[in-house]
C-alpha cells in the first residue's frame, strides 16, 4: 500500500539510476567531460539521446558551441573517475588527465570516446528543450563502439550521495 | 579500447534499464496502464518527468485527453504484470485487472496509483516534444506517495527481449 509523501523523498526511492558521461572538445584544445544521470533515449530511428545538463556547466556551453559529443556508458570499475568529474567543474582544468580517464579519437566528431567505457555514441545536437529548470539536449547518434570485453558492464549510482557501484540480475531469465 | 560497430548493436550494452509504469484514466471508467523504458528527470524544481511515448500507444491518445497520468516504479516482485501489461494493447481490454495489478486513488488526479509501486509520481501534463520518432512526454509531478515497505526495490530491464529482474549493487558504498 501506498502513503502519501513528499516528492523529493519519494523520488529518493529510484536507485539504482543510470549514469553516462558526455565528452566535448574544448575551443583550445583537449576536451572535456562530465557525469549526467538525466538521460534516456528519446528516438529508436534514428537513434537519439536526452541530456540534463544544467545551463551553468561548460558542457552545455560546449556543447551549444560545437553542436556535437560523446555519450559513453562508464563501466562498473570506474566509480573513482566518474565521481571526480562529475563532482568538479571544468573551466579552467582538464579533468580528463587529472582522473586518468583513456580517450581515444571518435570517428565522425570531434570530442573524444572514452576507451574503457562499455560503449561510446557520436551526437550531433539536434535541439534543445526546456520544459523546466534544466535545459534537455537532444542528441542524433551518428556513430556508435563498443568495448572489446564483450562482459564488461555499466556503472549505477546505487544511492544517495554519489555511491556508484556495479548491479547484478537476481536471475538470468 | 573501442571497437568501431553498429548503432543498435551497441546500444544492447544499455542493460540493465529502468522501467516506469504509467496509469491513465480510461474515458469510459477504469484506467489503462503500459510499460516505459525510456524515461528521465527533465527538472527537479518543480520536479518533471521526461516519457517516450509511441503516439500509436493508447496512453498517448489517453494522457493527451486528460493532460494527467501516474508515473509509478515498479518493484522487482512485479516482472509478470510488467510484462503482460508492456506487451499487449490497452484498447477494448482492462489490463489492470488481467494482470492483477492491484491500485488505490491519487491524490490530485484522477489516474490511479499502483498500490504495490515503490512510489508513484502523480503528473499532469506540460509538453510534447518531438525530436526523432517518438513523442516525448513531459509531466510535472503535483504529489507523490511511496510504499509502506521502506526496503522494497525497483524493477529492472535487465537484458534484451523482456527480461526483468531486480538488481543488487556490488558493494554499499
Amino acid at each position: 500500500m501506498q502513503k502519501k509523501t513528499n516528492i523529493q523523498k519519494a523520488l529518493k526511492r529510484k536507485y539504482p539510476e543510470q549514469i553516462v558521461l558526455v565528452t566535448t572538445k574544448k575551443p583550445e584544445g583537449g576536451a572535456n567531460v562530465m557525469a549526467v544521470g538525466w538521460v534516456a533515449i528519446a528516438s529508436e530511428e534514428p537513434l537519439m539521446f536526452m541530456l540534463g545538463i544544467d545551463d551553468g556547466a561548460y558542457t552545455y556551453e560546449l556543447v551549444k558551441k560545437n553542436r556535437e559529443f560523446v555519450v559513453a556508458f562508464p563501466n562498473e570499475k570506474m566509480a573513482r573517475e566518474v565521481l571526480m568529474v562529475g563532482t568538479r567543474h571544468g573551466r579552467g582544468r582538464d579533468k580528463i588527465s587529472e582522473s586518468g580517464l583513456r580517450i581515444q579519437p571518435a570517428d565522425k566528431i570531434k570530442a573524444p570516446l572514452l576507451a574503457d567505457a562499455v560503449a561510446n555514441f557520436e551526437c550531433r545536437l539536434v535541439c534543445i528543450y526546456q520544459p523546466g529548470d534544466c535545459p534537455l539536449i537532444i542528441g542524433k547518434v551518428v556513430a556508435a563502439s563498443e568495448n572489446k570485453k564483450a562482459g564488461l558492464r555499466r556503472l549505477y549510482t546505487v544511492r544517495a550521495g554519489y555511491k556508484l557501484s556495479g548491479v547484478r540480475p537476481l536471475r538470468k531469465s
